[in-house]
């Protein structure tokens, strides 16, 4: 039997409290379904820790094995939120290129900053079966563990690729992919054709997208009520991809 | 000039402190934008407290205004949210009886607990102009700050009640309200006929509407993927309020 890691200055605990403050390289899963769900997509931990009053989740292999005592895990996780279970992961790696190349419809977020929000528009993307999601600049990063959690653990399973907007309107235009933006003088998502290979950019609540997408897109709205001042970009994305889908099936 | 309020003690502070952690008579709005809107839509603030180094907002009277040091008002308020401003409203009361006499779409939601979908959903039924949205037991309070952040205001010129699942449906088969609830075996709701003065039930994600919803309403559902195991509340209410918006105008 494994000695529990006692120490929060263990070189491996350290490791991960920089991974999850970061997450650059790598990212940090939390709690068994978000484990479980990146190892049955064929994801290898690099570490799986595992507070000592709970059981080795299956499927992890014991030579990436860590059990922690609870004082020292307490400095890796939250309790609610990890459940008791933590593992690192090399950061998924998805280009640009491999996303638009499906063919399939994209969603891209303009400085988005919340990554609940970020994390819930990837959700809606797998739900969809959309191709991926682009997180432009200035957008929170889909890895964060705020993001991984606001996804339901969906951004393991999804394409999401990160880069500058120069260099997705470069792709969109060299794949010739029809691009839309939303915008709040835009004629309505209900009257505007939805091609089935869609690239839609959402920009942040109240900025709206950049204005180098602006020129290159083709504008749709929302249309919404007086009383509110824009919708959340989560529920602003739930809609939009779901007229792509009800649409182009 | 009034003199600052010091102390952490002071009993208006003690009482702001006990209806942000309750709300139950009373509720505590944060920030320039939530109390200016409350003005606007005609609300009378009990007291509003502006921070030392802050300008006391426009409209706000005299007797009910307090003037508090930058460290008694972080007892009260985080900085960020409320940008030197909160202020004390008497809760907003509105009846069962007086959102479902409007004849316009309602949202219910059942055992919705994370407050700030509460307040997602308020905002989409205010974005979407419907009649309102009831909140039946084991949801989260859409006047705690929390929801109140999350609705963007919108919980303030929207009418929100608050009732058990038995009082409601009463209601509903009172007033011959057509009743539809989001259970995962329903047909898709691309495929069934919305009413213009439907009543839709959303349950928190994974569990599902209550028994007793579940028998008296019509199933509808969303069809996603297998590659989730469900949407996010406020993302397939966002589905469901457009859908309704779009059919029935």
């Amino acid at each position: 039997m494994q000695e529990p890691i006692t120490s929060s200055e263990n070189r491996w605990l350290k490791r991960l409290r920089r991974a999850a403050e970061r997450h650059d390289e790598e990212i940090v899963l939390e709690g068994p379904k978000q484990l479980s769900d990146a190892l049955a997509h064929g994801m290898k931990p690099i570490a799986v820790f595992v507070r000592d009053d709970v059981e080795m989740p299956p499927g992890v292999e014991a030579k990436t094995a860590f059990i922690v005592a609870d004082r020292a895990f307490r400095t890796v996780a939250d309790t609610s939120t990890s459940q008791g279970i933590v593992a690192l992961f090399a950061r998924p790696r998805t280009s640009l290129a491999s996303i638009t190349d499906s063919g399939r419809a994209l969603v891209a977020l303009d400085a988005v900053q919340d990554p609940g929000n970020v994390g819930a528009v990837v959700r809606l993307a797998a739900a969809f079966e959309l191709g991926g999601v682009v997180a432009l600049s200035g957008t929170a990063d889909p890895f964060s563990p705020r993001a991984i959690r606001g996804s339901a653990g969906a951004v393991l399973t999804t394409p999401v690729a990160t880069d500058s907007a120069s260099a997705f309107l470069a792709e969109c235009a060299r794949r010739g992919r029809p691009l839309f933006a939303a915008m709040p003088e835009g004629p309505s998502i209900a009257d505007i054709v939805l091609p089935r290979d869609a690239v839609v950019v959402m920009g942040s609540e109240g900025r709206g997208v950049a204005p180098e997408i602006r020129e290159a897109a083709r504008p749709f709205s929302i249309p919404t009520s007086r009383r509110v001042e824009s919708l959340n970009v989560a529920t602003a994305a739930a809609i939009v991809i779901w007229e792509l889908r009800r649409r182009t099936g």
